[in-house]
């Protein structure tokens, strides 16, 4: 899938220190040649140099040419573009896992959502429970962008993240390889912990606004639910991927012999 | 406890754009009378008129004379302190809960977290699973402000927070008044999923970069522990208090008759 259009620039202070304080990957920093000392761009140096992200001096003139803002305050910094996985390496590495784990494997789909930061932070989880993959549409849903590095905390660099051009095609593709597909919906009749999530589970989010579209829920196997015991509120889409995937890690992990233990309620 | 410190100045075109937008209870908005009409100001103007919040004018010199910050661009916000609850009614609503759900009532106590909205996002998960009530210290810790109101969503003003001094002493009384403490600590030895979280609860949550203090890890009846199965990350707090929130919402919700259903998977 071409990449041609993804927006490597980052303009303006604040910006590029909250690039590089995330994590952003960095081709180079560039200030303007006139740039005056002051205390976010010796912030800026100090963390290009913490990250070894070379600093070049430039004139307004030639930042201006590339600029595509109001106002770039003279720092530009050019990122890395995200290099997006291919389904093939998150299935490969799914059964990778699957193999070493009793056939269970986590796949999670993100039906268009739109907030960069909730990206971020299912990516944060998904690292954690072991997922293979994260897949995302590649229209209409946040991609990995600064707002991602930073609520990742670190994680992108572990889970592959794949754009997609259709998801309910991908869905299709990921029951031919053995995947049951679980989309999560308050409009769903079974209660997640009632559900069997045992082996290869793609599980789906819908996106912050309506939840899953209609056509990608028609797509799944099964729908599941969180219950709500609250009278106002709904989960955060973060919140809520991250206890369906530990429902899913929770049924695919075997039970202990149970123990005495002095720091457990009897 | 003495709230008189509590800064309800709200100083700057985007701050207080964002805390309209984020369901910040206001008295007024303050406006220069000198104001040049924006974008951002009639945005101002509109949110406020549909929150019912006054917008008043005022001379630069006054708005200056009010202001604690370098540059409030003409726009000061009084917000309405938020209302921290006693224990005491955090603990009646716990009962009550409590005799409604066969004995199960869940507190979540907050050991010194940092980050304001980190706070929101655990009441707006708080909320969905009916927990009584959030308490935090009243020192060194995140309070509830703009960011909170924000991430929680509208959840805080339905679950009560309480400041309370001393976080060891907290955890005595709830123990008095029937709960299990459960600390919630990647040192623990039992996971989540192995442990009795059956009846009253007051989960303990550490702070972001450390976790648990050591005094308030002694003071737990138990720690317990979500699996990490990933290389390199940890969760957010607020992912890793839904997941156990959940736990203790699984735990206490009875297993329904099963029941053959197309929806769910064989």
């Amino acid at each position: 899938m071409s990449e041609k259009n993804e927006n490597t620039f980052i303009e303006g202070k604040r910006p590029v220190v909250e690039a590089l304080r995330s994590g952003v990957p960095m081709e180079y920093v560039m200030m303007a040649d006139n740039l005056r000392k002051d205390g976010l761009t010796e912030d800026i140096r100090r963390k290009a140099r913490n990250a070894n992200v070379p600093v070049k001096l430039a004139s307004r003139k030639v930042m201006d040419g590339i600029s595509q803002v109001e106002n770039h305050q003279g720092v530009i910094a050019k990122a890395i573009p995200y290099q997006y996985a291919k389904i093939a390496d998150i299935l490969k590495a799914a059964n990778r896992r699957a193999a070493d784990h009793d056939g269970a494997a986590l796949v999670v789909v993100l039906d268009h959502i739109t907030d960069a930061g909730n990206l971020g932070a299912i990516v944060r989880s998904a690292e954690v429970v072991g997922a293979a993959g994260v897949i995302i549409p590649s229209k209409r849903s946040a991609r990995v962008s600064t707002a991602t590095y930073k609520t990742s905390a670190g994680a992108i660099a572990h889970v592959p993240v794949a754009l997609v051009s259709n998801i309910a095609q991908t869905m299709d593709s990921l029951k031919k390889e053995g995947f049951w597909v679980a989309g999560a919906s308050e409009h769903a009749r079974d209660v997640i912990w009632d559900t069997n999530l045992k082996g290869k589970i793609a599980l789906v989010m819908g996106n912050e606004g309506e939840g899953l579209a209609r056509l990608t829920m028609e797509s799944c196997d099964f729908l599941v639910k969180l219950p709500v015991e609250g009278q106002v509120g709904s989960l955060n889409v973060a919140q809520a991927a991250t206890a369906c995937m530990y429902e899913f890690l929770r049924q695919n992990t075997p039970a202990p012999v149970r123990r005495g233990s002095a720091a457990s309620q009897a």
